[in-house]
């Protein structure tokens, strides 16, 4: 096992890095950029070298800078966190050839699914599950009908050298797809002078529901379910649930077998998500996340297990202790992210925290880097804490979280804490009711 | 369902048993001394009532201005927390008198186990294990010695009249029996005027184990495994453990059996926890608490149960919603229990505390009335935090408690975070190697 990790990270995932390695007798190297030299992640860790001014391209995505600092300290491996560098295959590259490991999935998998193209290929080969259509550009309108007719309406006529929106029409009904057909392709045409259009099932009401998988260098991958992180606000997740409101076991089991099957067979190693986009019981994936995610606690609080201490294992080569039949799933969790920002508005609100104070009791869950006195610098991303609840119900649950968000106190900055009281305050939310749309419209409806 | 609950607590308990009515949706009535108007359980009920001056007698005992409270303010349910009235007969008794319903035990089962030889007597009949010995009074030597034989040795001669130590004498073997005979029954004639002695297994170096039961009003009648809380200073426990590191799965299968078979025969209602001494595999009951333990939340954790909301759902005639089979152990649970002493002298050391940081992350609980700014008052007892942690393996419990402890801030006041600390780090106590005289000798070395 390491003796020393360096985390190339702030905030609380930082901390949350550092907490799994020191119940491991791992000793920590923390990096930071001058704007955090009195953090909470510098303060805990065994040692913090600071690697640049506050801007992220001069500290936090200092590569030269935080390969000197784990270099100087003598540490055996890297942890990248989420964000900054964490999907930077270069990153992992040189960090390996520092002779340190990197705390993640192989390079070529993280170039691989950085390419969201390639990803998709990757997956089709793979027989994950991607969003049902024609395969490739379709010759004739007869062909757009057949493919609309197996799919079923809404579809989505696309131009195939398209982007933008350019080129792309929604057929709700068979009497709207000629037109839409027509249409399409002179789009196409007028913009890419190519008029080819391919066919695929549109999704007007989907949810994200995204799929937890672990692989160790030994040929074993197993999936912890999944997370269902429909709420979101300009494609940042707000809340996220473990299990989904709308996902059976046997659902769970036919996705999770699926993708443990693709990914044994791509070789894939260490911590990853899929993504998808799920409606009427169809999944359809959109990307692969090659690192642990912000959401990775409701899982964590599900399945009984130490995401960020497996992935520390898996980098040091032991196997997993487990199979997928040992993986159990018990009552529910749902995590709050709560950021420094104003709750309606969403204006950001950094500044100095006056009072901090966590809730606790049974079942709470706080992972933030914040502390009486703290000022929240204005540089970076505005998540100050996240709060995670498990239940046996997913209605125990939410009135957890309910009486939880009443206990915080972030004095002196502005933070989402009311906003998430009125989620959980919601009848369609209590009722799990809510696609990716649902919370773009409460917040309108909070404004308005 | 009850409308609103007065808890006739104060500090952590009061905290704890609000949590549970918040989350289900109960209104709840803090009372308070005067000495607790700032209080967090006051701060946090929907409404609060001053029942009088800071001595307890005078406010947290005063039976007529908490009843006066309930009623004034329309409460349906009186929760009684721990100590202050919570084992006290007459008081439950009048809470029903004046038609509320008592969250818990049934006064005569109160009264009953309130009496500790009436409390033995009843196990025995029961079948619950007693400490082995003669039955009663022995008539001859040789009888002595074929009971001796029977229980193994060491035993303890004890005076039938006897208390406070004299006429008890241990023979450690068989050549020291006819000594320690004839000394007790000497001192027993001079002490109490009555030489008649009898004989019991003497445990020298006992844990103790205690067993948690719920009993509903439908005749279902669980227990939820046992906790270790061997480590004790003066009677007073600092560290709890679920499960036991020397019990196995079978032993607390088969205590548990006798326990719940003994209960249900007596009627028995509610939370309560039987205590026993245990040594070489054997049981011996000690006690049993009608009421809810301060270290209630290590069972909480490995069960994945809310004891407190069982409490009140039972009160409210609400059958339990599973049987013994369907309750699981999983992992381990350490709690320690963090007082406002000194941690060498364990002189009292109230007074405001400046800041107050909670520890954060994955399977940390913390159960504390704490804030920054707050005062901790004289008049009270000194716990002010319960640190919980939970992990997968007792070694993995362990480190995450160090980490835990490491974490909190408890500034301005003295607190046993260090002590805690210690324990954690020391090899026997890691080995689960321990007795209940293993603390206080712990302690002595660290004093000395």
């Amino acid at each position: 096992m390491f003796g020393k990790v360096l985390i190339a990270n702030r905030g609380e995932i930082a901390l949350r890095v550092h907490r799994a390695c020191q119940e491991m007798g791992i000793r920590t190297v923390a990096v930071h950029s001058t704007a955090d030299a009195t953090a909470m992640h510098v303060r805990l860790a065994d040692e913090s070298v600071c690697i640049g001014p506050p801007a992220a391209r001069d500290s936090y995505l200092n590569v030269a800078a935080i390969l000197s600092a784990a270099t100087i300290t003598g540490a055996d491996a890297v942890h990248p966190g989420y964000g900054f560098l964490s999907e930077n295959a270069r990153f992992a590259e040189m960090v390996e050839a520092h002779g340190l490991k990197f705390i993640g999935p192989m390079p070529e998998h993280i170039r691989m699914m950085g390419d969201k193209i390639a990803a998709k290929d990757a997956m089709r080969r793979l027989d994950v599950p991607l969003v049902p259509g024609s395969a490739g550009a379709l010759d004739t309108f007869e062909e757009a009908r057949a493919v609309a007719e197996q799919v079923k309406y809404p579809v989505l006529i696309k131009a195939a050298a398209g982007g933008g929106g350019r080129g792309m029409k929604v057929a709700r009904s068979a009497s709207e797809l000629e037109e839409a057909w027509r249409v399409a392709r002179a789009e196409a045409k007028a913009a890419f002078g190519d008029d080819s259009v391919y066919l695929e099932k549109y999704l007007d009401r989907p949810r994200h529901i995204e799929l937890q998988v672990l692989a160790d260098t030994h040929g074993n991958v197993v999936h912890f379910g999944e997370r269902d992180c429909s709420l979101q606000r300009r494609h940042q997740k707000l809340v996220e649930e473990a299990g989904s409101p709308v996902l059976s076991a046997a659902d769970r089991e036919a996705l999770g077998a699926r993708v443990t099957a693709g990914l044994s067979k791509l070789g894939y190693r260490n911590a990853g998500t899929l993504e998808f986009l799920w409606q009427d019981g169809q999944f359809a994936f959109i990307e692969m996340n090659t690192r642990l995610q912000v959401e990775h606690p409701v899982t964590e609080m599900v399945c009984g297990i130490d995401l960020v201490k497996e992935q520390i294992r898996i980098a040091a080569g032991e196997p997993l202790g487990y199979t997928q039949k040992d993986i159990a799933f018990s009552g529910h969790a749902i995590e709050c992210r709560i950021t420094a920002e104003d709750p309606e508005t969403f204006a950001p609100s950094p500044g100095r925290v006056n009072t901090y104070h966590a809730p606790g009791g049974l079942g709470v869950r706080v992972d933030s880097a914040l502390y009486s006195g703290y000022t929240v610098p204005p540089h970076y991303d505005s998540l100050v804490a996240k709060l995670v609840v498990h239940a046996p119900t997913r209605a125990e649950a939410i009135g957890r979280m309910r009486r939880a968000l009443g206990e915080m106190v972030v004095a002196g900055i502005r933070t989402t804490l009311p906003l998430h009281q009125a989620v959980m305050e919601d009848a369609e939310f209590q009722a799990g009711d809510y696609t990716i749309h649902w919370l773009e419209r409460f917040v309108a409806g909070r404004q308005g």
